[in-house]
C-alpha cells in the first residue's frame, strides 16, 4: 500500500428484505483495506413502509459516516415465491434508492460476478467468498455472512474495475452497470 | 366544501415498473378537491439506478411544490414473470423509499380496496374507477390511467379514514398498513 496515493472509498451492498448487508473498503491501486461492514436488519412483522425507513436512514447515516465516493449493490436472485421476490425487490429498490438521493454512483454486480472476481469461479460455495474476503482484506476474524457479501460486492467493484482500468485510457470509458463501456 | 376549515393534502402513488401514477388531493371533511395528478415515466432500456434516481427526484419535487402531508401508496400484484416482479418491487421500494426519507407516513392499500372505496366494489373494472375519480373530483376531462389510479388510491385513504375516523374517537387509534387499529 502507497499511504501517499489517495484512496477511493466504496461502498458495498448486499440487499436482503430481511437483513441488509453492508462492507466499507479503500481502495489504494492494487491494494484494499477495509473500513467497516455489518448488516441492517429489519423486523418482519413490521409494515413496510416502517422497514423501507430503516433501511435508508441506515443507508444514509454509512454515508454520513464514512462518506464512501462510489457504491456496489448486488443484484438479488428471484426467489420461487413470488411475494418474497417482491418484497426483496422492495428491499434493493430502497436502498438503491437512499444511495442516488445521496448522489452516488451505483453500480450493479450479479452474484456470478461476485464469486468470479472475489473467488475466481462462478461456482463457488458462500464459505469460499467469506474466506477470500478475510484473506483479501487481512480480517482478524470471519464477518457475519450478510456483511461479508457487502465487502465482496465492493472487492467486486475494485477489482473488476482496477483490472480494466489498467488496460484502458480513462478518458474515453463510461462504466454503466458494473461493465465498462467504450 | 367549507373553504375555512384546514385541509389534509394526500399524495397518491401507484408504483409501476415504468410508469409511476401520482395523484394529490385536497380532502376538506368529506369533500376532496383535487390538486395534481400525472406520471413519472422511466426510460426501459436505462440502467436500473437511472430509472430509480428518476422516480424519486420526480417525487421528491412534487413533495417539495405541493407539500402533502400523508402518502396513500397502492399495492402491486406480483407478476407470473418473475423478473417483472422484482422490477416492480424496485420500482415500489423506491417510491416508498422517496417517501419516508421526506418523512411522510405512508399508508398501504390493495386493489381490492381502492376499488371498494371508490366504486363500491372489488371487482369493477378499471375504466369505472377512472370514471368516479373523474365523477368524485369533478373533473373536466378524463385523466390518464396511471394518473386516475394515483389519485384513487388518495381517495381511498381519504375516504376509508374519514368514515372510520367519524366513528371512532381520534385520540385513541393508530393507523398501520391501511388499516386502524385501536
Amino acid at each position: 500500500m502507497n499511504p501517499s496515493s489517495k484512496p477511493i472509498r466504496i461502498l458495498g451492498i448486499d440487499p436482503g428484505s430481511r437483513t441488509t448487508g453492508f462492507g466499507i473498503i479503500d481502495v489504494y491501486g492494487r491494494e484494499h483495506v477495509y473500513v467497516a461492514s455489518g448488516c441492517i436488519k429489519t423486523i418482519s412483522g413490521d409494515e413496510l413502509a416502517g422497514r423501507i425507513a430503516v433501511i435508508c436512514q441506515h443507508i444514509a447515516e454509512l454515508i454520513d459516516t464514512y462518506r464512501p465516493q462510489q457504491a456496489a449493490v448486488e443484484q438479488v436472485f428471484v426467489n420461487v415465491n413470488p411475494a418474497s421476490t417482491l418484497m426483496l425487490g422492495q428491499a434493493r429498490g430502497a436502498a438503491i434508492a437512499a444511495l442516488t438521493m445521496r448522489g452516488l454512483p451505483v453500480y450493479e454486480y450479479t452474484a456470478l460476478q461476485v464469486k468470479q472476481a472475489v473467488v475466481g469461479q462462478g461456482k463457488a460455495a458462500k464459505e469460499q467468498v467469506q474466506h477470500m474476503v478475510v484473506r483479501m482484506l487481512a480480517l482478524s476474524g470471519t464477518p457475519q455472512a450478510d456483511a461479508a457479501d457487502g465487502l465482496a460486492v465492493a472487492l467486486t467493484h475494485a477489482l473488476r474495475n482496477h483490472g480494466l482500468a489498467s488496460k484502458l485510457n480513462p478518458d474515453s470509458m463510461r462504466i454503466k452497470g458494473g461493465r465498462f463501456h467504450l
